[in-house]
């Protein structure tokens, strides 16, 4: 069928919800993030890209360490909020009980099954965003979460973003087995 | 509960699943990407995170251009297959039909509800991988994937992977509407 144009600024696929923790001010600041991905294999490092108004920015680039939270469903409503207002002018730091790994400005909240703390090894300063590259130097999670040592999704229970609709989505069924149901494509 | 540290290099969330489309070596070259996601609003760009190995950044780094396509859960095997085979010893160029849009080496798969053609505005060079930065200048859809002019995620049907379980996964149901389920959130 024929192909059509539409506006550039698509997103089209579902983007993982994330809440970046960071110090700013003195005071522990989240903000919901979908713009986030894992950039480097070894040593791990994971990206967030956050819009330059954004008061989270000026405590990353300050301490030059973030925290990453990944929630679960129960949390939507939380998340959401800290999405909607600006740590500038409401006081976001006790929305969650968060703790804290060996990096004194990764903030990371308590209630979530899984949670990164990150390093800043570089920041790409975009004409609208910066994207800070973290190192992920401790992964927090609890027993409850885990089969046989590793998270389970099933039980993490975190949700996407989509965009033109601004829907918050479950992950869906399992379709297939990555690196595995290819085996027998033909072209 | 008690927190426990595990293994620094967890994803534990969903990734959304393209295919980088590049012009290697005079040939069209597909790979399949989860670590993708959107850097700036405004132009709007998008950043992949390829392993250094792979044939695909060549092409990009001597373009300055690739595809992203978005794959429905129908091309799931084909998918599959393009991140399993190295374009270095399979020719990959026949496996989906491609088109271009305004840009030479930018190729995207007929098939794919959604491409996106992109211009490399910067690539982060990282230790493992290269993270190649995009201002995304032409995207491109079907009539059949709109609804009122944009893009349907139930029509578009994309899939994520997630990990360590290497599961492709559908989108979910709504949980929620995004930038409204907060609102009424108190703390």
């Amino acid at each position: 069928m024929e192909k059509i144009k539409i506006d550039n600024s698509v997103r089209g696929f579902p983007m993982p919800m994330v809440v970046v923790g960071a110090v700013v001010d003195g005071r522990i600041n989240y903000l919901a993030v979908a713009w986030v991905s894992r950039v480097n294999s070894n040593p791990p490092m994971i990206g967030v890209a956050l819009g330059k108004g954004h008061h989270t920015n000026k405590g990353i680039r300050e301490h030059k360490e973030f925290g990453i939270s990944i929630p679960g469903v129960d949390l939507i409503k939380a998340v959401d909020y800290v999405g909607l207002v600006s740590g500038a002018k409401v006081d976001k730091s006790k929305i969650f009980e968060s703790f804290q790994g060996q990096l004194q400005y990764a903030p990371m909240i308590r209630n979530c099954p899984l949670a990164l703390e990150c390093k800043v090894i570089t920041k790409v300063d975009l004409p609208s965003n910066e994207f800070f590259i973290g190192e992920i130097v401790g992964v927090y999670t609890e027993e409850r979460y885990l089969t046989d040592g590793q998270p389970n999704i099933k039980k993490i229970k975190p949700f996407t973003l989509t965009m033109p609709d601004s829907l918050y989505h479950e992950v869906g069924e399992v379709i297939g087995e990555a690196w595995s149901i290819g085996k027998d494509f033909k072209i």
